[in-house]
């Protein structure tokens, strides 16, 4: 696994990592436990403030600590993570510790009381900004108040999941700055 | 462009294609008018019924065409699709005809009046399941009522938007379908 060297970011720029789709790993305490859920339903819906919105089943075992908490921290592994991701899918926070089991280290956050994984690439502390969708449709709408993030590389190289056991990996970047109206970048 | 043979795909199965985090287009019909737009804020909210969420801005010309019809369609554009993808986004539909300007073909829908682009890869049907989080969030909630896709190739080449004129290309894919607990795949 790689270890990062990170750095804040602009809450405003993390649509970088988020938008292009990738699995994310979901950190949240509750009552003195930590548990971590692989996680690739979810969405950017603001970028001032930072709002973030994810589905999260009900069966899960985070549900209940997300949903009491109200905080969270979105992690984003990279492909050398990928077996963690695939493990961690696998089994419930009910039985183990995941972050013990899988060899990932949880670190103190700033602004929440979730954990952040050392090993990804970056971290997103939440805090719930909109209960209101969670009941209806396992949508929690969460507000980014602070960004931690690798200072390099770039562009991480990052997991998309298609269903079926099957993951898309990241490919190259495509530069088309020049061809945009600057006002929609 | 390429030319695709599409043939109807299950409305269970389309996370596939949505879940990775593409780019898409919405096209839309409101009016005797019609009208396309680009779109990277989006997410998998059910597997049956089959829903989809999407931010559209208020700002867009679409907005109001889309909260009015009730309806549109979401058209998942390959690579080679990247120039009429970013003119799409440069360009409002309250000033052009887009599918002429940009040589696209609307073709019709079967379930809904919002058209079909033939050039895409797939599209999916859509019409309006939930319009409560609209006005709060401008995040609109389809049921995904038909979908079509491209028999070949198994996956697409697909742009993932990173912000600030930088597209991800799709890469490979990895498959640990045995690595998968059945239940989690």
């Amino acid at each position: 696994m790689g270890t990062f060297h990170k750095r804040p970011f602009p809450l405003d720029r993390i649509r970088r990592y988020l938008e292009p789709g990738p699995i994310v790993l979901v950190s949240s305490a509750w009552k003195g436990k930590t548990n971590i859920m692989t996680m690739g339903w979810h969405m950017m819906l603001q970028f001032t403030p930072a709002l973030f919105g994810c589905y999260i089943w009900e069966g899960n075992h985070s549900f209940e600590m997300l949903r009491k908490s109200k905080q969270c921290v979105i992690n984003l592994p990279t492909v050398d993570l990928v077996n963690e991701v695939v493990a961690i899918g696998n089994s419930t926070g009910s039985k183990i510790d995941k972050f013990k089991k899988f060899n990932l280290t949880p670190l103190p956050a700033t602004k929440v009381d979730a954990p952040l994984t050392k090993e990804c690439y970056a971290n997103f502390e939440c805090r719930l900004y909109d209960a209101s969708q969670i009941s209806k449709h396992g949508l929690f709408i969460w507000e980014v108040v602070k960004a931690h993030v690798a200072t390099t590389p770039k562009y991480p190289k990052t997991l998309h999941y298609r269903g079926e056991g099957v993951f898309m990996l990241s490919g190259r970047s495509l530069n088309l700055r020049r061809k945009f109206k600057p006002q929609n970048l």
